[in-house]
């Protein structure tokens, strides 16, 4: 496996040059966010990512974590990695100021994000799932349940978890069983089984907090009788030491394609007569508290679609360029590397165009995210949350299958050297298989997007977006470049595809919910190519204007103007095809008889 | 991991409905080719491959291969499964009759192949090597050699293997160092180190024939100095029993991702003096007689393509249909199979329509070989050998690309379960990863198709082809029923961008070879697609021809017509967006810089 270089340029590129960080720079309690100071951070975490979680990424997929009876063992190296990653408080960057975090904003903490899952997806996964837990916490408890936990969660001594899934319970919540039983001293015993539970046992911290799924007995039946407990490993005594060992358990871990280093465990509630558990906000508001958490989630694994792209992006240009092979077609050259040949480029292209694009994206979104959050005018917030919403399926959805492609063809441009394990190619298609499928499957992305987000506001924050992109549009038009200016009559193509493909949709869907469903994938794979050439229009833009304003490192604003034209021509080119499958694909899905499969 | 049924109802439907078997009884030598005859060929192989390879599939992936020393293990149940194989006769059915093969048609030896790859495709290389092995030697040996080794080989006592790649030559064999020095009896000795030898060593046959490409001494530099050798792992007395060990060795195999199961060698020839070889016709003439049997070996695996496909298919249905899940969108019913939500049904009839579509496709290649072969006109022989030429790197290429993405989708159609190792639908999508790179990557399939294929005969093959769409397409437009003959304006689309995008890229390529080579990928799934919607088009209006003339099974032949609007809507509707791609996308490509990649 090739080292991890941190992408830095092209972070720089977003944060500065498209003038991301001067508009989150503006909002409450972010002045702070300077280019100096970002880049520090930036920096500061590249080194610990290339340094500390890289190395580990290949031993840790090969030999995995274990269980012996209840007791989970992280692979060799992953308890001095998390507690370099706590010493160096990399666990309190995300988390509220009050309880001990930094409140970066999520512009900046979406590249230190992005760095740790690239280095090493399966070590990242522990600190992101114990963020999640920290951050329903500080949506939805009680102070007292706060400050209980939020201190030692924030600070990386404890780790959290989500149980949210039963053997019988995968994408459907309204059908956990899990049941909670109250105490007459308020508290709850909790009964069940979860799986799929990641890190939920493992080594590295000395407690671990659960965040459960479960019923109440009077509990109404399905999504809607769903209440939050949080059921700590080890009790809690008043002193904030740790107490007895609590009724849950890991009983096993799953076998799985890949992350083998990330446990996932079957975990066990209240088989010695209950786990001790303490309901979270109100009963019967779990699932209510879930969706709260849920864009940060979605928006967090659609960030390791670009994570593992990036990855598989580095190692296979590492190996493009070493591995001599063959003629060079067109000047005749023998033994050539490989990057000189065209498929291989037309492939290190694919992938590097569809990466930065998606990055662009996320990175987009962590600034609505911010300016949802804290923007000082009402409707801006409403605005940019209504984009959030919009763009959370589109980022999880889309970026998740780029991810899962960009590894198919790091492999296939390794040849047959791709196959073999030892090269760690494979490792990184292996991983990337559940990107796609866990928070929420790429179809459910896909459902959301239609049925929560187009239908139910009538394509109004469609219309949001594609006002922007306009804009945008009308930038490129003029830009200080030909090579830019030209770019536009395409990425207005691309815009015009997404509107009448929205349009399109909401008329089928009308006549015929199911066929409009049967087409909701192909739908957001329209948008996602539309935003990805949306963002290049953006990136060519401002590259032009950094050429003609005389800006050092011209080489590599061209080079953008390339990967714009690249992403145009390659993959946006896609569009009206798309349309297509929207307009008159539906139906026969929609029709084809169950026994006829 | 599901057992395996196999497809003989859609084999069925080629060879019966679409004319297939008619088309090839008319061929010299074929004339017992009958509907009886094949049907029970067929049902017999069904059931072996059901009952006797498809259920060590699973248990042979998770023991794998193994070696000590030099002693290469096969899994639990794998010499038996060979023994019966043997016993049955099925390694003689496509061997030549001169040294007691059967000499079946290509048309019928597909299906055949098809079920033991979709079966077990680890399996399967052990028969399809030593297949490949007869053929290069019965079509370019002496009679010597051949009465030496065919017998044998055959009848399945000895296997057989290709012995190509070294560290330094992978796609490029003009690199091969391995060499052979020219003894005073006429024999020679063979010293070098071969990788990726599949089945290099094993235990389940007494003894393996190596055929080795090599250099003479003397030999010219580059492809034109290699010469082919035949070297056996036991030598062989004049009474065709075993004699010595002869100095070839297994020193290490492969950890791979995938087909675990299929020992992937590496072989040292000469370690101690020199291996025993002789030479197969004339020197260095070994890189045209691997060309000859190139056609067979690309043919074969793209075949892997549809076998991945459809046993990936096989397993998510099985699934789909058991697993209960969430709420019909339409009817409103809770917990209900999965198989009623449409974007699983999408999935679902997108792993269907192209599995069947490169499966028709796949069998009206097998009647042109058998037509190039066998049929008394020459011009029909010439006309037939064009198209088998013009359509092998797209059943190579499109194909094998197709059978990987069906195992992403089988995954996904999984959900979490699907990444668990233990369900197998993981395994499908490890062991697919090999077939886009072995015998020639996707890329190096599209190189050939445009630059030996097509400019080659300045677009004669493809003219040819389209010609023969055209007619099918005519015959679509006049179908039966009108469900059929409407989607005859889709087909028709899909034929002129063909045609448009094959003479766009023969311009692109006259003024920048550079810019075509980098589009070549996006015309192969052109022609892929248009192939699949002219395969679709053909069943279409037989089973509209079916219906009218009432015969039996009519839900089958609806959802054949069914399958096809899917296959024009969802798969044949990027056509357009390809051409655009093969039109605009390849400069950019050329001309971006190395450095800023």
């Amino acid at each position: 496996m090739s080292d991890y270089t941190p992408p830095l340029r092209d972070m720089r590129f977003i944060l500065e040059d498209l003038g991301s960080l001067a508009d989150v720079a503006t909002l409450p309690g972010l002045e702070e966010s300077t280019s100096d100071i970002t880049s520090a951070i930036l920096e500061e975490a590249g080194k610990f990512a290339a340094e500390v979680l890289g190395p580990l990424n290949q031993s840790g997929d090969k030999e995995g974590s274990s269980i012996s009876q209840t007791i989970v063992t992280t692979p060799k190296g992953w308890k001095a990695a998390y507690a370099a990653y706590r010493a160096a408080g990399w666990s309190t960057v995300a988390a509220p100021l009050e309880f001990g975090g930094q409140n970066l904003s999520k512009l900046v903490a979406t590249p230190l994000q992005e760095m740790w899952q690239t280095a090493n997806l399966a070590f990242s996964l522990l600190p992101l799932l114990s963020l999640g837990a920290v951050e329903a916490l500080a949506h939805t408890a009680s102070d007292e349940i706060k400050k209980k936990y939020l201190p030692k969660m924030i600070s990386g001594d404890w780790s959290g978890t989500m149980n949210l899934t039963e053997p019988q319970a995968g994408s459907d919540l309204g059908a956990v069983r899990t049941r909670a039983e109250p105490q007459t001293d308020g508290s709850y015993r909790v009964f069940g089984q979860k799986i799929y539970i990641t890190y939920g046992e493992h080594d590295c911290t000395e407690n671990i907090i659960h965040l459960v799924l479960a019923r109440l007995p009077d509990a109404p039946p399905g999504v809607k009788g769903i209440s939050l407990f949080v059921v700590p490993k080890f009790l809690i005594n008043d002193d904030s030491s740790l107490g007895a060992r609590n009724d849950v358990q890991c009983v096993s871990i799953e076998h799985k394609l890949g992350i083998h280093a990330s446990p996932t465990c079957v975990m066990v509630y209240g088989d010695k007569g209950g786990a001790f558990g303490q309901l979270v906000g109100e009963a019967n508001q779990g699932l209510k508290y879930m969706f709260i958490m849920m864009n940060e989630a979605r928006f967090s694994v659609g960030l390791q679609g670009v994570s593992i792209a990036e990855r598989a992006y580095q190692q296979a240009l590492t190996y493009a360029r070493d591995r001599a092979q063959g003629r060079n077609a067109v000047t005749g050259e023998d033994h050539v590397p490989i990057i000189q040949h065209p498929d291989v480029r037309r492939m290190l292209l694919m992938m590097k165009s569809r990466t930065q694009g998606a990055r662009m994206l996320a990175y987009a979104v962590a600034i609505h995210f911010d300016k949802a959050q804290r923007h000082p005018d009402a409707d801006v917030r409403k605005q940019s949350q209504m984009l959030v919403d919009v763009l959370i399926p589109v980022v999880k959805g889309w970026t998740t299958e780029i991810g899962n492609d960009s590894t198919h063809l790091g492999v296939q441009i390794h040849g047959g050297m791709g196959f073999i394990e030892e090269t760690g190619a494979a490792q990184h298609l292996r991983d990337a298989r559940i990107i796609t499928i866990y928070e929420g499957t790429t179809g459910i992305q896909a459902l959301d997007l239609l049925g929560r987000k187009l239908a139910r506001d009538q394509g109004a924050s469609l219309k949001l977006l594609v006002a922007e992109m306009r804009r945008d549009q009308e930038l490129l038009a003029a830009a200080a470049t030909p090579e830019a200016a030209e770019l536009a009559p395409a990425l207005k193509d691309a815009i015009d595809a997404l509107e009448k493909g929205g349009r399109t949709l909401l008329i089928v869907g009308m006549g015929n919910m199911g066929a409009a469903l049967a087409v909701s994938v192909p739908f957001m794979h329209l948008i996602g190519n539309v935003c990805g050439a949306w963002q290049w229009g953006r990136a060519a833009t401002a590259s032009a204007a950094a050429i003609k304003t005389g800006k050092d490192d011209v080489a590599y604003y061209k080079a953008q103007i390339s990967l714009a034209k690249f992403f145009l021509t390659h993959v946006a080119s896609a569009c009206d095809s798309l349309v297509k499958t929207v307009a008159q694909g539906g139906p026969v899905v929609a029709s084809f008889p169950e026994e006829a499969f």
